[in-house]
C-alpha cells in the first residue's frame, strides 16, 4: 500500500472520487509528507464542490477542475530534495498539503506552507486545525478586537467556532455567537462570557442589546458565507464600529454603502489569511508561522478544547461521501478528519 | 429689511423658493446670527432637491420636504438668549445655521454648532467653508492616511477638491485626482505632487499604477457619490488597502464582498461628519470645533488658498437659479457663495 | 456609634492615628456614604505614610500632613445633597473616599468618584479593589499589550497581582513574575502561562530568555517602585519593546537614555491612572467607570478570583499597626481589608 | 590617482588623519563605488571623535580605535563581485560606505547598504544625506506625529534641521525649533508654521505655550545629545504626550521616573535607525531603501530645500581640520561635504 498515492479529487462540480496517483519527488528545497490526517475545511471546500460561482469572480478563477482539494494535513517528512537540511526527516508537521497519501511541500524559512509541530501534547486531528485557527487569528488582530469590547460572531461553523474561541482568549465580552442550527450553538464553549443566539427564538439584534447594556456590538464578524445575509449584519454593530468580513461570500451583496457604512462610520474589514505578513518584522511578527506557534501552545496548555469540534473521524475512503453529505446539510458536520493509515 | 427674514425652501422635490419666515427668538443657551455668507454644499443639497431616494433609506428619513437647507453659514452674533454670555454678540461665527438672514444656533463648550472665528485674515467666504472641511479633515484621520502615502481621489467637486489639498498637507503623495469633467480637473493645485486623471482620456488604473511605480495607491476616497461607480474604484487600491467612504451615495450597490474585499484584505471606512468625537479627550482631541480651528489657522497662514474654488458668488435671492443649475449640469458650479446684505 | 466619624489620619510622617471627625453633610451633587469597606492600597499609602520624597516632587506636593489616607471604600449612600437623585439612597457604590466611617463624594456623570455595583455577586471585600483595578487595566491598555505577546511584571504586590491577572485574561503568554519574596509569588494564579521568577534563586534575563523562546519580552511592567531597580529591568524587553511605568518611584534613576532607550529603539510608556479619558467617546471609551464595570463583570462571572489576595481583614481600629506593619515588612502584606461596622 | 584610496581614520580620540589604504575588492554580492561626495554626520561622528564616552556603554563597544568613520556616501559603481548584476556598473548609489576614495557595499534586496538614485533631479551634495533623512524620518513616524499636532524640536543641527523641515511635511503645526546658537536658527525655513526659540532670549515652555494656545506641544523631538537637559524638556510636553530620543545622548541623565513619565502619562519613544522594518511588508513598507526614495522625491521635485544645510563644501584632505573644527565650536558648521575628486 506504501506504494500508492491515494488522492481525492474533485473531478467536476458536485462529483468526488479517490484516484491513486503517483507519488511525489521532493525538487530542491522541498519536503516530502507520508500524511496521518486531514481536516475537510468544510466552507472553502465546499464551496469549490458546489461549483457554482459567478465566471469572473475569483472563485472561478481559483476552482478549476479537476481539481485537488485541501490544506489541513498533518504528516511525517520522509525524504527531502537537495538543499534541505536532512533532520526535517522523521518530523512531524502540520502542512498545507492536500487531502492525499504523499504531499511534497517547500521548505526554508520563507516557506508558508509548512510548520513544525514543536509540542508533542497536541494531537495529529488538533494540530490538522492549524489552518483555518490561522485565518481566524489574523482576522481577529486585522479587527483590532480589544480587552472588553463586545463581538457577535455570524455562523457557528468551523471557522466560527474557533472566532468564538479565540474571541474569549483575548479577553473579549461578551461574546454573542449566532446560527440557526441548534448542533453548532451546542458545540459552543458553555462561560458566562459566550452568548448563543439563534435567530428562529430570538431577534438577534434585541438579543444583542441585552448582551451588551445597549450599546451593540464593537465588532461584529461574517462567517456565514452567505452574500445576502451580510446587511443585516450591520444591525448588531454600534455606531463607528468594525465589521470583520472573514468568510468568503460567494456572490454579490446588495449594499447601500450611505445607510451602512459612511452614515453610521462602520469599518469593513477583509481579512484574507494571505494578508498575513510574509516573514514577519520585529514590529509586525505574526506570520502565519507565528499564529500557528500560539496556537500549538494554547492547545498543548490546555487553553483550548477542539475535542468537541472533531464531530467525525473516518478512512480517507470515506471523503467522497462526506463531500455529499456536506452538501445536503452542511449543519450535521464540523470537524472531519480524515485517517490515511500507514 | 432687517424686519424680515428671507429663507431658502425647497417646498418639494425640484423646487427651491425664497419664503419670508419669522424672525427667531434665541432661546436659552443660544444664538441669534445675522448671515453675511452662506455656502451651498453641492453634495448634499443637490441629493436632497433631486429627492429620489428610496423610501425608507436613511436619505429619505432626513429630507422631508418642505425642506429648509443649509450647514455652512457665517454671520455675527446680534442677541443671546438666557444662561449665554454676552460677550459673544458682536463676534463673528461660522454656524450650521441654514440658507437665512437670521438663524439661531445653541452656544456652550458642547455645541457643535459654533465656531468662533478666532483668526481675522478669514473671509467669510473662506470661513462658510469649515463644515465641508470638518468632513474632509475627520475622513483623512479615520482613513489614517499617513506621510508619504499614495491616494487616489475619486470626484472632484468641492469635498474632492478639499480632500485633494488636505492630503497633500498632511504629505500624502502621489494624491491622484480623478473627475470627468475638465473644468473640475482645471481647479486642481498645480504641484508635482498632483496628478490630475480624466477617465474619458486615461485608464485610471494605468494612471494609478504609473505614478505609484507599480505599487497602486495605498488609499482611495470616494467622493463622487455614484452607488454604481464604487466597485470598479477598487481597482486602484493595493492590497490591504484602504477605501474610504467619505460620500454618501445615493442608493445601493452591487458589491461582491468576497471579490472585493475579503480576497485582497480591503478595508473599508466609512467617515461621516457625526463620527468627530463630541467634546474630545487629551488623546482624541479632534472635534469639530478643533478641526475648524485648524483649518481656519491653515486658510490665515496661506497653507491653503479656497480662492479657486469660490467660483460663484450671487446674493441669496439667486438661490433657486443655482439649485435648478445644479440639477442640470453639477460640474460647472464648484463653491456657490449666497450674500445676504445688512 | 453612628453620630462619630472615625478616621484614619497621618499626622505626621511614620504616623497614623484614628480621630473621631464630624460626620460631613453632602453638598449639591454629592453623596453621603456610609462606609463598610475600605482597602489599603499598600503602594500610594506607604509612600506617604513614610514621608522620605524630595522636597518639591510631586509626591512632596500631594502629601501634605496631616493627611487623610484611603482611596479604595464601599460602602451606602445613606443620604445626598440638592441636585441629585434621590434614588441613589440605599445603593452600593465603590467610591474613592478616604477611610472614614462616613464620607462625601460627588455623584453625576462626569464625577470619577462614584461606581455604582451593578453586579450582586461581587462582595464589599472584592468591589474595594476597583481602584487599583482601573490603575492596572488603563496600564494595560496604554501598553498596547496584545493577544500572544509576552510580558515581565517586575514586582508582585497588589498591583503587580493584578496585573499577572489581567494580563492572563488579554491573552498574554507568557506572563512571566519577578519578585524576592517567596510569600508573593505563592500567591500568583497557578497555570501554565503564568511563570512565577525569584531572583534569589534564577538569573532573571536567563528566565524570560527560556520562557519565551529567545525573544524576551514583547512588554515589561515596572511595578517595583524602585528606581534604583528599573535600568535592570531593561534587559528583559526585546528590542523595539514596550516598558510600562505603571509605579510611581520615589526617587530619581540613574538612565542612560542611549543605551536603554535610543539604542535598542525601547518605547517607556508612562501610565497614571489620572490618564483615563474624562467622559470618553465611542471610539476611546475606556473610562475609570467603564473599566470598573468590567471588572465587577470579571468578579461576578468567575474570571478573575481576588480571595488569595485579601490576606487581611480586620476592624479599623487597627489600621495604625497595619501601616506600621507596612513600614517594617511590606512583603508579609497583600490585601488589608479594614472593616467598618453599622 | 586612481590606483590610491585615501581614507579618513580617528586613529586615537580627537586624531584624524588621512590614510592611503588598499583598494578594496568586491567580494561576492557586494559592488565597488567611486565616491564623489562623502557628508560628515556631525552628531555621530563627533561623539566618536571627542571619545569621551563611558567604558561598556554601547557607544564605547561601537567606537574602536583605529576608526574609519563614515556612512553617507554617493559615488559611482565601477565593478561588481559574483552574483550581482554586471548592469549595476556606472549606476549612481547612496550608500552608507565611509570617508573613503573607495567604498564595497553589498547589493541585493536584503542589503540595507545602498539606495539606486532613481531621480536626477538630486544632486550629489543632497544625495549624501540620505542616511541622516533615514533617521528622521523612521523617528517621525515611531512618534505618530499626527496632522495639526505641535512638537518642539530641542536641537537645530543637522537631524534637528531635517525633523523641522520634515515634521512641516507631514503637517506638524507649529513645529517650534529651540537652540542656543542664532547661526543655527537663522538656518530654518521662513514660513507661519515654524517658531525659532532661543533660551538666551526666551523662557522655552513659554514660548511654547504661547505657540499652541496654552496647550502645550504633543510631541517633542530631542536631538541635543546633551543627556543633562532631557529632564528639561519634559516641560514643553502636554499630559500624555510623546518625548521622541531621537538623539544618543553621551552618558546617564538624573530622570525621576514618577514626576517626568508616570506622574503626567508621559510616553518616551526612542528610534535608532535600526528599527526601521528590514525587508518591509505591505503593511509595514517603510524600510531605510523606501525612505530614501520618498526623500530623492522630496528633493526632485521641490518640497524640500537642503541647500541652506550645506554649510561647507571641501577637499576630502581637509577632512581632519573639519573634525578638529567640530570640537572646538559645532555651532558653526552644519552640513560638511568632503569632495572626492576623479
Amino acid at each position: 500500500m506504501a506504494d500508492t498515492n491515494p488522492t481525492v479529487v474533485f473531478t467536476q462540480p458536485k462529483t468526488a472520487v479517490i484516484e491513486d496517483r503517483e507519488i511525489p519527488s521532493p525538487g530542491p528545497g522541498q519536503l516530502l509528507v507520508r500524511t496521518r490526517r486531514s481536516l475537510i475545511s468544510t466552507g472553502t471546500e465546499l464551496t469549490i464542490f458546489a461549483g457554482d460561482f459567478a465566471p469572473g469572480s475569483a472563485w472561478a478563477e481559483y476552482a478549476v477542475f479537476p481539481f485537488v482539494p485541501g490544506y489541513s494535513n498533518v504528516g511525517e517528512v520522509i525524504e527531502v530534495g537537495t538543499n534541505v537540511d536532512r533532520s526535517w526527516i522523521g518530523r512531524r508537521v502540520a502542512n498545507t498539503g492536500p487531502h492525499a497519501r504523499f504531499v511534497v511541500v517547500p521548505a526554508g524559512p520563507a516557506a508558508q506552507q509548512v510548520r513544525p509541530l514543536h509540542r508533542p501534547e497536541v494531537s495529529d486531528d488538533e494540530a490538522a486545525f492549524f489552518c483555518l485557527a490561522e485565518i481566524v487569528m489574523n482576522g481577529l488582530r486585522r479587527s483590532r478586537l480589544a480587552w472588553g469590547e463586545s463581538v457577535v460572531v455570524y455562523g457557528c461553523g468551523l471557522l466560527g467556532q474557533l472566532a468564538v474561541r479565540f474571541a474569549r482568549l483575548l479577553g473579549a465580552r461578551p461574546v454573542i455567537a449566532v446560527d440557526l442550527a441548534e448542533t453548532r450553538l451546542q458545540l459552543l464553549p458553555t462561560d458566562a462570557g459566550v452568548v448563543p443566539v439563534n435567530p428562529r427564538e430570538q431577534n438577534i439584534a434585541d438579543a444583542v442589546r441585552d448582551a451588551t447594556r445597549g450599546r451593540m456590538a464593537d465588532v461584529v464578524i461574517e462567517l456565514t458565507g452567505n452574500p445576502s445575509v451580510i446587511p443585516t449584519e450591520f444591525e448588531s454593530v454600534r455606531n463607528q464600529g468594525r465589521v470583520l468580513m472573514l468568510s468568503s461570500p460567494s456572490g454579490p451583496t446588495t449594499f447601500d454603502f450611505h445607510d451602512l457604512c459612511n452614515a453610521r462610520s462602520i469599518t469593513i474589514i477583509g481579512a484574507h489569511v494571505g494578508s498575513h505578513p510574509d516573514l514577519g518584522e520585529i514590529d509586525l511578527p505574526w506570520t502565519r508561522q507565528r499564529h500557528s506557534e500560539l496556537f500549538f501552545d494554547l492547545i498543548a496548555d490546555g487553553e483550548i478544547d477542539l475535542q468537541p469540534l472533531i464531530t467525525h473521524r473516518a478512512p480517507y475512503s470515506d471523503a467522497p461521501t462526506w463531500y455529499h453529505q456536506l452538501l445536503t446539510d452542511r449543519s450535521q458536520l464540523m470537524g472531519v478528519v480524515l485517517e490515511w493509515p500507514d
